[in-house]
């Protein structure tokens, strides 16, 4: 078996071990070392060379089984990946194939295919954007814009954590369906971002002012649309401003997720009734036999330059545990990513 | 111009002059009494025989446009009706035709026929079934269930409200889907109606017991749908034993109506997400289009004596705003009725 190019045979891994209370500390997790473990039939080893750190892995850590089994103490953390194959088993994958999947916060995976899949470069796109565009990010927001918001022409869409990872996807797939979008983000220079380089029609910051107000403003015809990331008292603006027959796509709820809590529902309930408005959450991968479909519109777009993202990558796997917090604290500029090894040429 | 048979030409009716606060005083209303109008071309004179109590009603009463506009203060209250045409300038209507619609809290109505509809008598079946298992009350029950709940056979639904005039609809009509039906409840006697005469599979009295534990034994296979009458804890506590796709119909939120302030949503809104629940307002007048759809499967159901009703009928006009609070108490016993005059031969 082949050892990953310029590296020992060794694997070092971030292990969960404690269940975080609120905010993930580094005390939750433990730094482990092994051997790369030796290849059965069919599996492959990776080299990863970009982890994704997602607001989703802070319910992962969570005791329970979600849309995915509960993580046990003990196992390596979950997360996406991206990487080269060091090493091969299994006759469909080659060394030097770059591959995506779920593996893990550690240097190596080593283990069987399921759920990984082939990459195939895009010209002039470089490799983030299978983690920042593409992938869970990218295909949660196509599927929530898309099937969930069902946007017309002219209809008003509003994203919030508009410059997140996935905000920032929606808000563009919206203005390529002719919505009118406005996104609600935490920073001037988020706000900035989202209307001057990704063409969002308008931004709210939504510390500086009244989202109820700014809402009122930037959605003269109300809100058709309303791409959920965040929970909370947005959600109960919104709704006072939605029209009849709205839709609202569930897609996160990233201010309850460090919440010890259950996550309270809007205030005002009864404008779903009044206002005859559908609320669907929705998990990507339910969509997994319709990612085909996604990435036929999506790879072209990227290749075009018609949608746009950015990243803020950490240097060395070690730093994931703190990293994640910049997700949870809005300081992240761009899909949040770790990068643990150097791209393939 | 004829007047009503029987009767003095000379109307009396409830007008709203206060809005109320929490639950309604007949002190909100002003028992008026004025001399009938002469009718203009195209008008109809209805002699009210039932007038129908809702729960939204109290709704109707707040200082807001809603899915009907504001009711002005001195306004005749609003109300569905059934009635018998005493005169008529209008060649689509006879003299003796039973009508239905919007009359409002008065003995008479006088105006024009936009949104009412003649009556075809079931055989064997009473005229109250027009309020109590067709018109709005039916018609709700039947697109909440078949076209927002999309049961399939074998699925679970629960209904909250179940003794009320909706829910022991919607949960009959869940049967005849092929549906666990579980009924929600607040007295043993409301329990005992919708088990042994409408064959609810099973009853929870809500007053008695904790909703959260009688679900989990009632609902073994978890919850494909709830027909949302009431809002509050208890949508909490579906959402909890919700399967994955589960859909909720927003047919009500009675707990909310008297509230003073907005109506929270449930406590567990991460479950929409986690459960991809999809929850669904519906207001019955988006579905007027299709009401005889509703209607062909409805009569026969009511001639065959698959779907049963009962009504609560209290006497004359003076008693209804006293009588609408029995909705909020729970106390009536089926549909709530006013009774202004006799019946047609």
């Amino acid at each position: 078996m082949a050892t990953p190019a310029g590296r020992a045979d060794v694997n070092h891994a971030w292990r969960l071990v404690s269940r975080p209370q609120g905010r993930v500390k580094e005390s939750d997790f433990e730094w482990t070392e092994a051997r790369v473990p030796e290849l059965g039939e069919g599996q492959i080893l990776v080299r990863v060379v970009y982890l994704s750190l997602d607001p989703a892995q802070r319910m992962w850590m969570e005791p329970v089984d979600s849309y995915m089994p509960m993580l046990p103490l003990g196992s390596v953390m979950r997360g996406g990946t991206v990487g080269v194959v060091a090493a091969s088993r299994n006759a469909a994958y080659a060394v030097g194939d770059i591959v995506q999947g779920l593996g893990g916060w550690q240097e190596c995976y080593a283990g069987d295919t399921t759920g990984w899949t082939r990459l195939a470069r895009i010209p002039g796109v470089p490799l983030t954007a299978f983690l920042a565009a593409m992938g869970h990010i990218g295909f949660t927001a196509y599927f929530g814009v898309m099937d969930i918001g069902q946007p017309k022409p002219g209809e008003t869409l509003v994203v919030s954590a508009a410059a997140g990872a996935v905000g920032s996807i929606a808000g563009q797939i919206g203005k390529i369906a002719g919505c009118r979008v406005v996104g609600i983000a935490g920073s001037e220079e988020k706000c900035n971002w989202i209307t001057r380089d990704l063409g969002f029609d308008a931004a709210i910051n939504y510390k500086k002012e009244n989202v109820r107000d700014a809402l009122k403003r930037e959605c003269p015809k109300g809100i058709d649309i309303y791409y959920e990331n965040v929970g909370g008292e947005i959600l109960s603006a919104v709704l006072e401003r939605a029209n009849i027959g709205a839709r609202v796509a569930v897609c996160g709820l990233i201010s309850q997720y460090n919440a010890t809590g259950p996550a309270p529902g809007p205030l005002n309930f009864g404008n779903i009734l009044l206002k005859r408005v559908r609320v669907q959450g929705f998990i990507v991968r339910d969509y997994v036999p319709r990612f085909p479909e996604a990435a036929a519109k999506i790879v072209p777009w990227l290749a075009e330059g018609k949608l746009k993202f950015r990243v803020d990558v950490t240097e060395g796997l070690r730093s994931a545990p703190t990293a994640l917090n910049k997700l949870f604290d809005g300081t992240n500029a761009g899909k949040l990513l770790v990068k643990l090894s150097d791209e393939p040429a």
